[in-house]
């Protein structure tokens, strides 16, 4: 069966902020056809990343939080040298944070856990930013 | 083919416990009859991670005092206001940890290199917990 | 249709060095023959990652000075005790940074954004290592 592709497009009204797309990412799913396989939610961008955690919004704040600590903006990098946007902090949060994840999809749907949640961090939003799920399987 | 989906089951006598799991994940893509292809290493649990690293226990106690430094519990998460259980620390490690990993299949078996050793981290442990083996291929 | 796999070589000058392999990436991806799917990117070795960053080479000297922040070498590692090489910090390093990523691959090339550049970034260099590039699709 031809895998199935399809592009969400998000923007977030701050320049660091994290999404629940979880319905986003089950919709495509539902559209693709596969019952089982795989499903690859695969940002476009290399200042986003998509990880999985639990339901609670609460710590979506407690994880900017900790990569804003680890990574800190501003701190000297050879790339707000380089780049005029001098957002260095940004694509180095977005490796830590794991950048795609890939999900098992299962009886038509995708099957995660009970709390799972997907959520979309963007670390230099406030533009137009798209992701990418892509479903293989049969 | 259909892919192929087992789950396993864990329960650690820890609370932050690292588990070698290579044999069980080894077993399930045999069972799997996949030749050539993917299997997803996927946790169903956001206080879960599983990660590939050299085969020497003694790393796995180097990792999670490198986790516990970079997110101590504790520490005023949100989180741990909103949830009775206060795991933020938990879920926070396991994102840095990287939660899922996706591994090659090659002639029938995992493909992996000479030390390479899968590890299942769990950070809020003495519970069951069940991890997902998706296997997709031909 | 079957899975191409390829292992591409690669040995760095310095003992943590990060190369840019997209164009070695999208070369095994065209061989592969698969018009629609996804391609793993996997190192076989324990102490090397690969990641998605923005095409700009000075941010990995940044990623580079991060995670040797966060992980500096030689401190008090049990592994460091257990094996003579004492590379705990490649290892752990490499755990922080992803280790794989799994791309897809649409119209017969790899279907990445504008600025994304597939980076492998190797923590216990001047060896001969070798990476797996395995796709799968139609």
């Amino acid at each position: 069966m031809t895998p199935y592709k399809e592009l969400l497009w998000f923007r977030t009204a701050k320049r660091m902020e994290i999404l629940n797309i979880t319905p986003d990412v089950e919709e495509v799913v539902g559209k693709s056809g596969v019952r089982e396989g795989l499903a690859l939610v695969y940002p476009m961008h290399t200042s986003s990343a998509v990880y999985i955690s639990d339901s609670d919004p609460s710590l979506t704040e407690d994880l900017a939080s900790i990569l804003s600590r680890l990574v800190p903006r501003g701190a000297g990098y050879h790339h707000d040298v380089a780049d005029p946007k001098a957002n260095a902090d940004a694509h180095l949060r977005a490796v830590l944070a794991g950048h795609h994840v890939t999900l098992p999809v299962s009886e038509g749907r995708l099957d995660l856990g009970t709390y799972q949640t997907i959520y979309y961090a963007e670390f230099d939003g406030k533009l137009d930013k798209e992701i990418q799920v892509k479903v293989l399987g049969v």
